[in-house]
């Protein structure tokens, strides 16, 4: 009922409002066009200049809509005269980043970290089993090739370990599981990039584990996959976990 | 080796530089000293004004900056008298805003959602069963009375069902693997909102299954949540292609 002031004249009651800001309506209104596919991936976005005379937008709002679409990985925009905003597809990318942040920020546990590894990867080599292709199976081979030819080089270790990780994920087919690979794998193997750990046992087993994994999707065993898979994040997590003991560096909050 | 010109003088070959914007050099800073815990989430930075006369930056490229971390989850602007940017840790939000753009953007499949779903909820069950509180149990019952008090009501049966399936990820007590989950569960939801999908037969299993899974995790039985888990989530997809083929509605690209 609305309160009725000392002259009789109803005063209507007001609570705060959220006013979306100019720059949001012009971000959602391109995004949900990128999202729909009206623009294909590639295609520029009209220059700014043109933005403001159709949308009768300042500059600078055009200019903070198209920053925001750029930092959700919607647009490219590039600088110079051939340059402007260009969409593209929110990709893998944008996922790594966001899942990068939440680590960060939310400070999550290693253990946390390969916790997920051992609920998704195993699931990702039962559906490589069924869906890679010879392409497929070629990454997964050069990736072998490159860990057994590493050495004792660390960085190129851990770089065709990532690689062949990622080749599994991809052979998956489900872009969602792979995306989420790909951003784990890169924060796993950030926080595990310590030459104490990865000694030659640990690479010997690598090495065998990848090469029995590979064999399984290969012949397209999805149950020896998924067995196989498990097995080998389960003993890396641990392995990590009993180092992580020995070096008296807490796993834990 | 460098260029030579027809008078001697080498001629300093330069290739396309990309030169950094102003407002992701600020951004960048203050996104690692909010990552880094510097700023205590609810801390308010310092006002734009401020931030100018610190950094020397015009008031648009703060601006930008502020924007950019706003789109990122990791301050809140408030409008207003006592408003300002305020530090937040990003969250599941953010994680949940990023799926829905990706799964958009790159029309994943809900064949491949579903998948998903698979890799990741029985293994939070068995996480639940390990880790659950309480707290987290009443949680878990408080949504069993919903979905069972729901009746007809497809709206209230669809909430039930999050509720309770974002408290099993959240009594997993990896934040990572709740925040998929709940993402996951939004998008699956959304594209499942279906009078159609969801009749009696399909109620009175779910409340059943959601059941057994409790029990499970209550009495601590690990083993015993993650296989109703995984039988749960894998006859709901199936269910839901079944579904789609009655309705020849394609579910594959």
């Amino acid at each position: 009922m609305p309160n009725t002031t000392r002259n009789g004249r109803s005063s209507i009651q007001l609570t705060p409002m959220e006013v979306p800001k100019a720059s949001d309506v012009l971000a959602n209104e391109l995004r949900e066009r990128i999202l729909s596919g009206d623009y294909v991936e590639g295609t520029p976005l009209p220059p700014e200049r043109e933005l403001v005379v159709q949308t009768k937008m300042s500059r600078t709002t055009v200019r903070e809509a198209l920053r925001i679409l750029e930092v959700q990985g919607l647009v490219r925009i590039k600088a110079g005269r051939a340059g402007g905003a260009f969409v593209q597809r929110p990709g893998e990318q944008s996922m790594a980043d966001t899942v990068a942040l939440l680590i960060r920020g939310r400070q999550i546990r290693l253990a946390a970290l390969l916790e997920t590894r051992e609920a998704i990867e195993p699931f990702c080599a039962q559906l490589a089993a069924r869906h890679r292709t010879d392409e497929d199976l070629a990454r997964l081979d050069a990736a072998n090739e490159d860990i057994a030819g590493a050495g004792d080089k660390l960085d190129d270790f851990l770089q065709a370990n990532i690689d062949w990780h990622v080749a599994v994920a991809s052979a998956s087919h489900n872009e969602l599981l792979s995306g989420l690979m790909i951003s784990l794998s890169r924060a796993i193997y950030a926080a595990t990039e310590n030459e104490g750990f990865i000694d030659d046992k640990v690479r010997e087993i690598t090495v065998k584990a990848h090469r029995s994994v590979t064999r399984a999707i290969r012949e397209k065993d999805a149950e020896a996959a998924v067995r196989r898979m498990s097995r080998h994040v389960h003993s890396y997590a641990e392995s990590i976990k009993d180092f992580e003991d020995r070096t008296d560096i807490p796993l834990d909050e």
